[in-house]
């Protein structure tokens, strides 16, 4: 369950409200993980929202060091979670610290066996095999305007962005997926979630939208010719842009609208 | 089985002839891939030299647009090969030419089901999962020294760098595994290559070095905190340098000296 950024945290917050359902709700043992973060207090503030939405256990585990990956305490006590908050911050601080530690294995082992994993921001960022690490702002594609870095591997055909419509970001995630248009982008607004089922439905939950870049029918991309800081000229693609309710078949690659519009 | 590029092309060249006898010798159909070169005459010189060579067969699949990798005869004399070779020159045009298309599947499920696949130079970057795609030269890794896309994704944790002593680029193989340091760094010198067997032995070939560094003990990296341009700063990598005979398993992560030594 990637989310876009900036969700809202008051008493009924839709996405976190989300989370907390499909974790198992008063029964759930929710998990925090504030590595992205650099401020002490952000793993005890969503302790806080999780509480007050309802969530049976709330712990937080402060990941610091790749030393801190091998702690057995707090590895039985991610083996015991129902629900995983991956917070926000810088991804490349998550890639650098949880990569190739027994957490990084732990949650891949958890999420397969059903235990929801959610990120927020860079949080989200992490999810996929292919993150986004930085890039530039901009609506159109340029070859040297993203940087790509494996992440945490849980979604493997897909590269998520976050802030989307925010922070101007299509340009980035075209550029992304033209450099092998394998995968399925999928731009997060704030205060928007993917709610990703075990049959790769896609369902969208929260006030912003979802835009989906599917280059499956792409013809013609210039990225391998293209100068580093000139546009890429890309052909075919496919653009869905989502909002609450509507859903996408990341394995068919079909978008329907909200049921009921 | 990746190759350093410039590998030895004379009668009697190791790597290729290698690659002709691992793809079973004169009775061996193989199939060049020739998308990553420009040049008209990258696909006919390499048949010429694997006929030289004693192969049985020899095609020529020259896929130049993305339209030609649904061509179903092609894709049906494809899946007829006993060895693929991936010739050099750009693995952008690799990546966007063949990504997401009927020839990466099949390449896939081929070298799955015991089909030799090798790759020189842009070959060679295009086979792992997490490719990089351009980058600078130098010996220190900064942090935007290299960019990475997604490959093949015949290797699941491995990042390849070629040419890797003549173009001097341990920085940026360095930067790419500190983005994450989930993966093996295998930095393939000129004229050499690494046999990767299917219980992930990699074997070395040929008449330079191939530069392992494994990060797996890391126990500091400021990757997510250092300037662009600035250098990062990497504690505990693992380094090997192995030359002909040489081998290293990519799941134990131990290398063993050439056996008589």
């Amino acid at each position: 369950m990637p989310v876009g950024g900036a969700e809202e945290k008051l008493p009924g917050a839709e996405i976190l409200n989300c989370f907390v359902a499909l974790s198992g709700g008063d029964s759930a043992n929710v998990v925090v993980i504030p590595t992205a973060s650099r401020l002490k207090s952000t793993g005890r503030r969503y302790r806080k929202l999780f509480r007050e939405l309802g969530a049976g256990e709330v712990h937080v585990l402060p990941f610091e060091t790749r030393e801190d990956c091998t702690r057995q305490d707090w590895l039985e006590e991610l083996e015991r979670a129902d629900g995983v908050f991956l917070t926000g911050g810088n991804q490349l601080r998550l890639s650098t610290t949880l990569g190739g530690t027994p957490v990084a294995a732990a949650l891949r082992r958890l999420n397969e066996a059903g235990t929801t994993v959610a990120g927020t921001s860079a949080g989200a960022a992490f999810m996929s095999e292919h993150m986004i690490a930085f890039g530039e702002e901009g609506p159109s594609p340029r070859a040297d305007m993203v940087t790509l870095a494996p992440g945490l591997g849980l979604l493997k055909k897909v590269i998520l962005d976050q802030h989307f419509r925010q922070r101007d970001r299509l340009g980035r995630l075209l550029a992304a997926l033209a450099y092998n248009p394998f995968g399925v982008g999928v731009g997060l607004d704030e205060d928007t979630a993917a709610v990703i089922d075990r049959d790769n439905l896609l369902t969208v939950v929260g006030s912003g939208a979802i835009t989906i870049v599917d280059p499956a029918d792409m013809s013609f991309s210039s990225m391998d010719s293209a100068k580093a800081d000139a546009p890429v000229c890309l052909i075919g693609l496919k653009v869905h842009v989502l909002v609450a309710g509507a859903t996408f078949n990341l394995f068919t690659r079909v978008a329907e609208p909200p049921t009921g519009l």
